[in-house]
């Protein structure tokens, strides 16, 4: 008995013990166990999808989507810009490819167009009022896309209308010192000047020859610049090659800022005020127009006058004179003048953004945004339909994915497809404007792909410092087109600098500058932006730029037989912007990395204390504050840095992530002063800012020390010490959002 | 043995049976079962916390306070602020009833004071430079705190020092159109000019003087204007009654923009550019000083010329004329001047805030701000301490819990002790300038409490219309001090409006100015903010505000016998604003109301709809993008508001809270435009900033209007136009993020 008693109490507890543990382990508990959006919230990037987005990735997809963008010229607002519209939406609203939502954006903006049925004329007048040359007003066909009658006329956009006439002049660049020099020699009232791209802005090189009397400018494109020297179309230049023939011509905007220009700051929809056309900036104040070089070197090589010096020189067989004002009296031109006949005409119209999104499913109030404009100068195959068509293949991918329910970013993904850029940025800052505040507070990183592909030699990529690290991770991932390397290690070969921290790496640009769509995004929001594409080897041309810009042979047969064959590159560069993009919308925790963005202040300073210490001190200015707000900013990174790194982040509390996210989407936004750039139209970001100094650093410090030095005036070297104090302010204000939060 | 068997097996599912349940429900899992965060991330306001609390909240404890704080004076700067400095850093360092952590933070800043040695002086002086009357140089004592040698003689802070003498006349109120009034009559070219306070700025009244030729100013205080007439001090005035003696003086800052002068936008710090004192704007340009009524009389009632227009005329019993200028031939002052010697200097000091910090645990990154100026001009018992008695007697009750581990709130709260307030909110501009992107991220309101109680018989509150809501819940469990009533009952009975939404209900007022510490917050940070304090019944009493303003009888001995005898009406603020504060901090959904917010809208439409559009339309200018921003902004926040109705907060994901909390936490932020008021200095909330124009609509387009049509010009027609186009921008806006955020 005894014994059975206590076989039942053996037998009895084991059965208890199975019992419990089957309750415990073997049933799931509705009541007290986690809520289902526990494990989402702590969900990391899936480095499968990853690997799965990149191979989906396709190269003759790319191909195609290029082929039908570029059918016909789609200028800004014109026929086939609409078509392009409605191509956009099209596949964005594609029931299995598409996203999950599209719509077209309207803005009444202001652009300026050459009159069709009045072409812009460049003539050489004799005395006699004879027109002894007139320059090509069409490009030189070679395929046909340049027959399409929606070429536009070669002009010079914003340039007002008129008809000056006056003696010739060599100007070199049009830069405010050749000018100056070309003035010593040349008494410029009355004159036509004529200046080759580079050195200087558009618009500027007008802007810079009016207070010298100059009446009208011509520009053109030196073979030196662009074709390493090549000038004929008999076999050199396209179709033989990717060189520019002789009749190609730069078009382009003369402006200086960005955005609609009649309504600053303000989204220019229909009721919106604008202020009066006499009152724009930064435009030219008299007629300019580009030609050929064709036409450039029949003009150059018949001025009279002195020799320009040799840096003025470019490839034409001949020596490249001042003008007398004018033509040497040994030319067929002697005594002649130079004509333009300029009929621009400004015009309000409608110019449309296309956008598109992905909802997040955690996190839908965070955006990641991708932007590429869509308007072209003429077919514009690489500028900007490479990068169109490669946002169109890294959408038809996702959108893919979230119809079939396989995927859903933790955050919000936004597509801009933006209009009219090529006016001034035009689509991207009217779009920031009218959605400024939810942008500022919302916006964790902007991806600008305008030109993917330049040609196929090696990615190259701008930013933030702070995006250094997440476009490493995504080249190391990506095979280099055509070769048996990474795109990382590619990169490295053309593009690397030393770090303090990170031995060699590839080098990541600044956005500086207002050349592509990120500008309003980086100087006018502070959001952490970066740019990228794929670039030629430097080694192996001086070429400016790839040298069909903006012309019109930037078609379909030049992208794909000369710029990139086979759609590799564009590929590679899909596949690294669209890793970059998953990672941004996908990390647990924000691949944005603030120690970096520390090492760039440091470089900054050094330099700064190299140029500027000395003589400030002399001035009674102290550069301490300034020293300790980027040593505050630098152990601020590290400590966040060490508290990302040393935290259990999958199980910690989803308030914790979101706070460290904040820091690190809002860190770009401290570095903003409305009022540090009085006289620079939306910029407001003390650090990336344009500068006119020409110095790796600080961007306003190097402009008021530049200034005071030149003027020699307390006023000015108290607007040094004045943005001292901003600079210092905006970087501990920043150092301040990194550190403990309370 | 079959029995047995069955039985056996019936014992033994029992048994497992119990073990399964056991397992089941009686052990908590530690795998799958909830992370311990779940709950905390879900928890909401605390009712019988917030009971707790107003019932600690004791009036003798903020009496002890008070009496404390006001043993000496304590003007910025001096040895008494020093005083209270260290006294603040005592209580919130304390170990069982301070807070988190305390500290101070100083700024170096711009002041200005008398000179000890060389007191200022007014005096009347005769053609033979006799002088006849020497205005008093000191307050009378009637308690020992007169008599303190450190009440700091009246003057007007930012007064050029100097020494011009003239004829006098009298010019009412110092507005534009009174001086422009009297100079129809009376040449002001050399003369010194008497003003009564109120009607216009303190720094006005001598800048509105100066185009005439005015040389000096003088200012007093009416006995009409705050003593219902009175004058006496044998009976009528303090200390029989709370009426300003007749040496009574308000001491004042006389500027017009806010935070430290020679540092705008910049925090104070040692090594900030500081722009010269001669840059400095909206200070007067002439002296001025100060006097009490009792030398005012003297010298009024003395003046000769015309009788001054009937509204003019104050409490005295003579006629108030414009004088010749000058005094009456009938006057022993006959041809005599008014001499202004003023001495005041202007000095660098260091300022002090002191800061403290209640740590949050589940949103520390969310900062709700508590804050109250600490300098007097004075004893300053009711400006400002009577606001720091309630702040201490707050930040004891919650420092005491906090340490006794019963309490830490969601969100961390920020207390503010400003200093050098009263020479123009220079420690709370200073502090958001410094921390300015911080504070812009991350904080949810700001609460002001500076004077607490002006007088014991409503409570008054102003702010956004978002925090109305918060501010009923917390009067509504308040007992109003000595009634049978709720603060909230009380209330409705003196201030009160009827609400399309609500019905009648109190009327919160806006913050429009910049009147005490909450203007920077509001205007140049655009953090929702608010301002409570307990006031007087207008019914029973005309004064311009509590009698002893600024002056030295702002004692402990006048605060406790007749503004607020037993500190029942301070105890009742301290409730109200520490309700509100812990609201904030612990509710799940911040309590901010986006409808309340869009029914002060349309009202500022319908006014400016009324007052504009006929004129706007005969110019060409359209109002209905303004009409479509506030429908808009409308229709986000009826969306928003049920959103928050119907979902179940407490099971959702802490990420659509936060989403929630962000959109309402950063509403006023979408109004801010840096440019919109170009003309004003630290403004940039659109629709909150002050106006001239006198009409409860929008500041902004108000002050264009009414300057368009004082002008007539087609430029400011088009300013007006901009303005709009400005404000419709910033509702679209702020709509925008109120809608679904993607």
């Amino acid at each position: 008995m005894i014994k059975q008693v206590l076989i039942s109490i053996v037998f009895g507890a084991a059965v208890l013990t199975v019992g419990i543990l089957i309750g415990h382990f073997g049933i799931t508990k509705s009541g007290s166990s986690s809520p289902s959006w526990v494990k989402d919230v702590a969900k990391d990037v899936d480095e499968d999808f990853v690997e799965k987005f990149m191979s989906t990735v396709d190269n003759i997809q790319i191909q195609e989507n290029l082929r039908e963008l570029t059918k016909v010229p789609h200028m800004a607002t014109t026929a086939g810009d609409e078509e392009t519209v409605n191509l956009m939406l099209k596949r964005w609203q594609d029931p299995s490819t598409g996203l999950d939502q599209a719509w077209r954006e309207e803005y009444l903006v202001h652009l300026s167009f050459p009159d069709p049925k009045n072409p812009n004329k460049v003539t050489v007048v004799s005395p006699s009022d004879t027109v002894l040359h007139t320059a090509r007003e069409k490009e030189k066909s070679y395929t046909p896309d340049q027959d399409d009658p929606e070429v536009v006329q070669p002009y010079a956009a914003y340039s007002p209308p008129g008809h000056p006439q006056g003696k010739l002049v060599y100007a070199n660049q049009g830069k405010p010192g050749d000018y100056q020099k070309l003035n010593e020699t040349v008494d410029l009232r009355g004159t036509i000047a004529i200046t080759r791209y580079g050195g200087a802005g558009r618009a500027a090189k007008a802007i810079n020859a009016a207070p010298y009397g100059v009446i009208g400018v011509l520009v053109y494109t030196d073979p030196l610049d662009i074709n390493d020297g090549l000038m004929s179309d008999v076999n050199e230049t396209y179709p033989h090659s990717w060189y520019m023939p002789p009749s190609g011509v730069e078009r382009g905007s003369f402006n200086t800022h960005y955005g609609d220009m009649r309504t600053p700051y303000l989204a220019a929809k229909d009721e919106t005020y604008r202020i009066p056309v006499e009152d724009i900036t930064g435009i030219p104040p008299i007629p300019i127009q580009p030609i050929g070089f064709e036409d450039a070197y029949i003009l150059i090589c018949a001025l009279g006058g002195e020799a320009a010096p040799s840096v003025w020189q470019g490839a034409f067989n001949c020596t490249y004179n001042f003008g007398g004002p004018g033509f040497t009296n040994t030319s067929a031109f002697n005594n002649s003048d130079v004509r333009l006949d300029i009929f621009n005409n400004n015009v309000l119209k409608n110019s449309s953004n296309v956008m598109g999104i992905i909802r997040g499913s955690v996190e839908p109030d965070r955006y990641v945004i991708y932007g590429n404009h869509r308007d072209s100068w003429v077919h514009g195959a690489i500028d900007p339909s490479s990068g169109t068509s490669v946002m169109l293949e890294i959408t038809r991918v996702l959108g893919q994915m979230v119809k079939q329910g396989l995927w859903r970013p933790r955050r919000s993904i936004i597509f801009g497809s933006w209009g009219a850029e090529e006016f001034g940025l035009i689509g991207s800052a009217e779009y920031t404007e009218q959605y400024f505040a939810k942008l500022s507070e919302r916006t964790i990183a902007y991806i600008n792909v305008d030109i993917a592909v330049f040609a196929n030699a090696s990615l190259r990529a701008s930013g933030m410092p702070s995006v250094q690290n997440v476009l490493f991770k995504a080249a190391k991932q990506v095979k280099a087109a055509g070769l048996d390397t990474s795109v990382y290690d590619n990169w490295i070969q053309y593009f690397n600098r030393t770090s303090p921290a990170h031995g060699i790496i590839p080098r990541v640009g600044y956005l500086t500058g207002a050349g592509s769509d990120y500008a309003a995004f980086v100087h006018y929001l502070g959001i952490t932006s970066m740019d990228i594409s794929y670039i030629y080897d430097r080694s192996k041309t001086k070429a400016r730029i790839y040298p069909a810009y903006h012309t019109a042979y930037d078609t379909f047969d030049y992208a794909s037989k000369y710029i990139d064959p086979g759609f590799v590159s564009h590929q590679a560069v899909a596949r690294t912007a669209g890793n970059v993009l998953i990672r941004l919308a996908d990390s647990l925790v924000l691949p944005l990395n603030c120690s970096d963005y520390a090492e760039s202040l440091e470089d900054y300073l050094k330099t700064a204390v190299r140029l500027y210490e000395d003589k400030l001190q002399a001035k009674g200015i102290s550069m301490e504050p300034l020293k300790r707000a980027v040593a505050n900013f630098r152990s601020a990174a590290t400590h966040l840095d060490q508290v990302i790194l040393t935290s259990d982040l999958v199980n910690e509390t989803p308030m914790t992530i979101r706070r460290i996210n904040d820091q690190l989407m809002l860190l770009d936004r401290a570095f903003l002063d409305p009022l540090a750039f009085p006289d620079k139209y939306a910029y407001r970001h003390v650090i990336w800012a344009s500068s006119s100094a020409g110095k790796q650093t600080f961007p306003g410090l190097a402009d008021a020390y530049a200034n005071a030095e030149l003027t020699g005036q307390p006023r000015d070297w108290d607007k040094v010490h004045y943005h001292l104090s901003v600079l210092s302010q905006a970087i501990e204000g920043a150092a301040n959002t990194l550190v403990d939060v309370i």
